[in-house]
């Protein structure tokens, strides 16, 4: 396992996003700045609209999705513990299937935890 | 459309889960009640779980569970702000296909304002 | 099967649309913007974007968005064989899970090509 | 709860299965006929297979395949606890997402079970 | 990201569908069968087709099936254009969970229009 | 591929089951301990319960999971010719998309049969 993956992961979305944000048409580029906003602090905080990107993604398994609301969720301060609730429900949810994902979800944490 | 879909509801779901529990092993007797426990208030708040399993219901297409989500998600208070913000989540995350999902839940939300 | 099927579903989409819209941010709407414009004709016609829309639906199991492509796309002029070209991709793609599905949109289909 | 759900359930697939296949490409009647030859005993014997697909069902969350199985499992002698034992583990593996569903088995197999 | 992944990606592909058709019944063989049966041009030219497959395989976030696709796509004229339009679709049809498939679509896709 | 897969697989499955165990909320615990004793015989025999898994987990497509469960229907004394039955209820019920897995569970299915 790379302790490094956030910076490398990190920095191929960017270089991806851009390409298809580049040769997309508007409705690419419309929907990327939809999805973005839907996170922003409302009437729920941000954290809390993070948290729900988290489960939604593991749930679903996607592991860029739920890496990407690690790092996100981690910059809105949630602790390890909040983390793992999170998780629970999501294991509750999805089954036994999701825990690939979680394993890959808990072995990232540890490096968020670390390094923020 | 119901508007007495709650109650209707409620003791179907009720009267089935005896069904389920009075002939199950001991496994599924102990998978519903992790279920049960997994949204109990802990680091992170009953409301907040509530909402993790509403969007988790919501990308994974169960009406049934966002049914039951959104009966426990306004008994912890969630506002018709809080619950569209939480919508607008699950349907960026899930897409189109959220939609019908979407439609039964604004239904069923409005009939969960008045009332409660 | 009501043979009016067609309006009854337009009619409770079109109500429950206006609720979410009513009640929802504006992320929402927005949503349902880039929904309407990405089947627009471009590169790709209308139809054939339809279609997109028709198979991606079946696959996703999705019985109130097939019977929606279902009805746009005999609007944009597919034959019964076109139609049924398109479930054997879907069903190909999704496997027999999509069967029931399937079998929904073969009985919609006979009143679309008989009242269009 | 209509008890007679089976009788209903069985014509009213027979009736839209001939559609289909009186109006579906040669495609489509050959993977109705891969998908009844899949089930056929071999070395695994047809009880067993049954119950792969009554699982797969289950765990995909389709109510008519999980229904079809079920009937098709009973034919083939699975008791009680047996299909309990199967419902258990889809259920650790899909989730509590697949309970709705498991509700609808639990109650449609005590028909069966009373009437097989 | 490797120049070659069309090459690389073809060859294993091949090897291992050999190693499923030397050992599975009869009835794998002709899944297999149907499968390449169903993209065959008819009522629906064959573009139109794989156009399908490609977007069922966006949906359904498989990143081989994608890949396979994206080359069949090419071959039958695809502009790029015409590629980002039905990414369009399958993006608001699945939601942001299809982003990390759509991501790699375009990278691959780069080397496609570059070398055909 | 890596021959050895086995081995290195179950290495980091224990290595990050352990990671998660120790951090987790007590019900993530009891979800394993339940996962576990869904497999274990009963009125179906361990070897069904193992297929069932193997099979639920192709439909659902999660590689790590249908790697468990060859390994444990391996051991359990499932033969070659069962092994491609269940992946051919699989694939019939879960469609092409399932392929890509099956191809994986094929060449990781040779490795066991050598070594097993």
């Amino acid at each position: 396992m790379n302790e490094n993956w956030e910076k490398v992961f990190g920095e191929e979305r960017e270089r991806l996003n851009e390409l298809v944000l580049a040769n997309g048409p508007i409705g690419i580029k419309r929907f990327f700045a939809l999805d973005a906003q839907a996170y922003e602090a409302g009437a729920l905080p941000a954290k809390t609209k993070e948290l729900l990107g988290l489960v939604a993604s593991m749930v679903l398994r996607c592991d860029e999705c739920v890496s990407y609301h690690l790092v996100r969720c981690r910059e809105e301060g949630t602790t390890r513990e909040e983390f793992y609730e999170a998780f629970d429900v999501a294991l509750v949810v999805g089954g036994s299937i999701v825990i690939p994902h979680l394993r890959l979800a808990a072995e990232r944490l540890e490096t968020l935890l670390e390094t923020r």
